[in-house]
């Protein structure tokens, strides 16, 4: 079990980037490395490293390499994501996509080819450090959606050739790619929920509680404290190959949906009810540091999502995170399922019936208050090697 | 009589701002000293120095210092362009006016207020180089719309606002706002020919052959050649104030209205005409330098448009521009004027009035064969003073 944190410098934000300090980052590694982590994921910004189409510069890619340097001294690894996009609310996009330029990055087919050749060097280059892990393609590339106009086929389209282009040039390294979690619920999504079980070697969940499900029960009722779980559980089901493991890639503690005095509570119900998942890859928390107040416009939650405050002080969820990293789990053998008449692989018209506040995902949670349950889709609920595969003992 | 070159580096165009090189500058800058020109025009690129509201880049100022240094070395003045905002086609926009955080930077006031602050901290720090001449908002500003909603008052009111500010921080300097020419010329222009001679302390005019006139009679005919003259006639024309300068502050030969054989006749042409101009303040050659052709998505006609190659070397335009930085002008001690019906301070929706190819500016054009020939507004036509103030001995 990998457990890791989505970094974001304590100074300067990811604008930090445009004046890159190694000291800057030791000082936040040592942080992350002090909670007994064992990854970061980092967050390069396309623009600036690509700013005209056939323009790559090296010294952003050095500058990204110098900061996987820095992982590596507190024996951290690295995941990368590659075409930022979409960060904390905000999308980084080059003038070559804007205005008088304006096209989308997922139908227009120069750009696709800008993108490629991003995605190839920068692919090249990290691939050198050895604690490089995974390269995901962009963090939540489907917020760049309505922005970027899609649909269901371009969009796994332009997914599955850019994963292509990592394994080419990062072979050995886990090539992924980040969808959040419309991608599950909303019907109309033009980023289809196959894409997350059927692209890349991992399957992907940000499991974000402001989504809906804390209006259900939250901060610390059941159904908020395990939607993290349940992701992970329907992202499972989902998958043609029951042995695929799922990354929880992104979870946090968000106020006001987490109040302060609940992050501590809410935060190891969340790790110990998701930790007895047996689909589990690893967590990584978002994020490693709050954002500092004198910048403008981000969401009010996004200042406070921290493991520790940009003074360096470790926050009651770093200290939650840090006990869970260090304990000992021992998974349940095997747990008894419920079955969902929804087929998301062919369905994703019917998207909104496994949304946090259905039908299903209130039964879900109303059975797993007493423990863990599994997700099977109709079609598999009687093959027992599959069920045997998945870990389930009984199917409701 | 001022002249000048927009500065546009030999390498790596305005993305050089990401990895800037002082001794890249020094080679450029040598090549626009050999000319005998007085000044460059700079263009820092705004999302670069203030990624977020509320950060603005100390480093990213001092690079802009660092320039301004350089162009020391060489005794060149500059005048620095703040909101950049747009060049050569491509809008520079940061993360918070887009997508997810959509809004108008000319009508959202947490975004003007940004821009204040942005425009106050640029303005008084190249405020402390005595070699600093000019501040200009940005260039060209009217290009960001369409994407940015504005109005004829809230783009005035936008102007006046940051002229303030510069006035405020950069006393000495003069404070400038630059508008392309469809401020003059596009009846339904949201930005008004007023603002052009209201706002600032001088008039500015961007001349270029390709807004239509060149397919009156280009590259070499009378209406081509003197569509620089003609612009800055409109502007003294249309000013209230009767000494006002007009600088031009872009002019080039742009193909493929003026082909490579025809850029040093043309150049000529332009310069005698537009020299003989009694509100001339100077004359800014857009560029310095080619674009290298491995950058892609510029017009096709921004790749040619320097002085100089990439590697250096002087082109004929620059050979002109140089003659006749060093010849003697003598301009005409007074001149006739032809009288406009359209008063641009009050009737900007009869703009296209006064466009090329409009019977106003053909008769212009025919008279102005046979020599200089001022524009005056019918109001002011059979006022003495303001005709002698103008330069002008008689009125058709």
């Amino acid at each position: 079990m990998r457990f890791g944190a989505n970094y974001v410098p304590s100074s300067g934000w990811l604008y930090s980037w445009l004046d890159f300090s190694a000291d800057d980052a030791r000082r936040d590694f040592a942080d992350l490395a002090s909670l007994g982590l064992d990854h970061v994921r980092i967050f390069p910004i396309w623009p600036w490293i690509q700013p005209n189409r056939t323009l790559i510069r090296q010294r952003g890619i050095d500058d990204v390499l110098a900061l996987i340097d820095v992982a590596a001294e507190f024996s951290l690894d690295v995941a990368v994501d590659l075409v930022q996009g979409h960060l904390s609310s905000f999308d980084f996009l080059p003038s070559w996509v804007l205005t008088h330029h304006r096209r989308s990055l997922f139908e227009d087919e120069a750009v696709r080819q800008g993108l490629a050749a991003y995605v190839s060097a920068l692919s090249e280059a990290v691939a050198t450090r050895p604690n490089v892990f995974a390269i995901t393609l962009g963090n939540e590339v489907n917020n760049l959606w309505p922005s970027n106009p899609t649909s269901l086929e371009i969009s796994r389209d332009w997914a599955r050739e850019l994963v292509g282009v990592v394994r080419e040039k990062a072979p050995g390294v886990l090539a992924l790619h980040s969808l959040y979690d419309d991608t599950w619920y909303a019907p109309d999504h033009p980023f289809h929920p196959a894409d997350n079980v059927e692209l890349g070697d991992l399957t992907l969940v940000h499991s974000w509680v402001f989504n809906g499900v804390s209006a259900i029960d939250g901060p610390l009722g059941g159904a908020t404290v395990t939607h993290a779980d349940y992701l992970v559980e329907l992202a499972a089901a989902t998958s043609p190959d029951p042995s695929r493991k799922v990354w929880l890639q992104e979870v946090g503690a968000p106020r006001p949906d987490v109040g302060a005095d609940d992050a501590a509570p809410f935060t190891r119900g969340l790790l110990e009810a998701v930790g007895q998942n047996p689909a589990l890859w690893g967590v990584t928390w978002w994020c490693s540091h709050d954002l500092d107040r004198s910048l403008a416009d981000f969401p009010e939650r996004e200042y406070d999502l921290g493991l520790f405050t940009v003074d360096h002080v470790a926050k009651p969820a770093a200290k939650e995170l840090a006990a869970h990293v260090g304990a000992r789990r021992t998974p349940p053998a095997s747990r008894p399922a419920l079955t969902c008449d929804v087929d998301l692989l062919r369905q994703p018209e019917r998207r909104a019936e496994v949304a946090p506040g259905s039908a299903f995902h209130r039964e879900w949670a109303r059975l797993r208050a007493a423990g863990p349950v599994a997700i099977v889709t109709a079609s598999r609920s009687g093959d027992p090697e599959y069920l045997k595969a998945r870990g389930i003992h009984t199917v409701r």
